[in-house]
């Protein structure tokens, strides 16, 4: 591998090195099964090092797909308040990220796992294993409750991505946000708390 | 191009001349765009003979993408029927069409349309606005309100759809149909006739 030139190549490289090894064990073994231990090992360094870089797992799987954001602190946050609105903080939330500039990179992601099975796999674990559910037991929920409830606000989520920012339909592609929230939210918020 | 042998080479090589023109034409110009007048020029054949194959435009731009059923018919007979119930009918027949042997197609062409920006175009003139919309503006939805409608029934069946069939993801991945159409007809159910 070409060594970059730079202040400060060693740590650069380093970095690199990890970022190639991340990809290619959570292509291998899905989110749940990579583990910082195995990381390290491909990458040639000490987990510590790892660690020291990025911090968490979910952390080093956020930089190694080039996500700036990160759905694991937001989407608690965003159902944490009054929890009748809930549905309303969660659907305010989404689109101001994929709104951003960051949400081009959020589209070009879910388009690539559209057609790439070992994408959709972390995308599963990682988006709706890991946040979602987590996020929907903090508000009380449990176990296959919580499960089919955040599999139903995954859909409603990733279907207002696909309408509003791949296929764009009207009125929907230029809606002004608080439309959306009030004409969505209630939605998501019967799949989090209401009667199903 | 290479004439295939069979019993009526003429007749088969004729339809195989249309599909292709109706493909780069529908490519080129969208579908509502496009007309089986520019269809049958590109494909120098007489109109009358695209009209005796295929019959509507509908029909072809169907079979160009090889898409056995036709959204066209099934949706409007789905939201036929007992006003308050128009939810749970529409979603028990999307399930049921991506469910079938004509699903796998179907998911296919979603896969594709995500990347590719014609096809996306074309789902979304199709299916949003000649279907969807004429459908909902049939129970008596106007002008925007249809729009805005349709365009958020959309959003919860492309989303369906994706969690479903594409990212797999558990339960709503292998729940039985009528779990799935307690839990989100409702919801689909206030966006066709809800307070928004």
């Amino acid at each position: 591998m070409a060594r970059r030139s730079g202040r400060r190549p060693g740590n650069q490289d380093t970095r690199q090195d990890i970022l190639d090894a991340a990809r290619s064990v959570f292509s291998d073994k899905g989110f749940d099964q990579a583990s910082i231990r195995a990381i390290a090992t491909e990458a040639k360094v000490d987990p510590a090092l790892v660690h020291h870089y990025f911090g968490t797992k979910d952390k080093l799987f956020l930089a190694s797909l080039n996500m700036p954001l990160n759905p694991a602190e937001l989407v608690p946050k965003a159902l944490d308040g009054p929890r009748e609105e809930a549905g309303e903080r969660l659907v305010r939330l989404v689109i101001s990220v994929w709104d951003s500039p960051a949400g081009v990179a959020a589209v070009a992601l879910m388009r690539s796992a559209m057609s790439n099975e070992w994408l959709a796999r972390l995308m599963r674990e990682f988006v709706v294993t890991q946040v979602l559910r987590r996020a929907i037991h903090e508000m009380g929920m449990q176990g296959e409750d919580a499960a089919l409830r955040s599999a139903l606000v995954a859909t409603q989520i990733a279907g207002l991505a696909v309408i509003r920012y791949v296929f764009k339909v009207e009125p929907v592609a230029s809606a002004d946000p608080e439309t959306l929230v009030r004409a969505i939210g209630p939605n998501v918020q019967r799949y989090l708390t209401g009667d199903l």
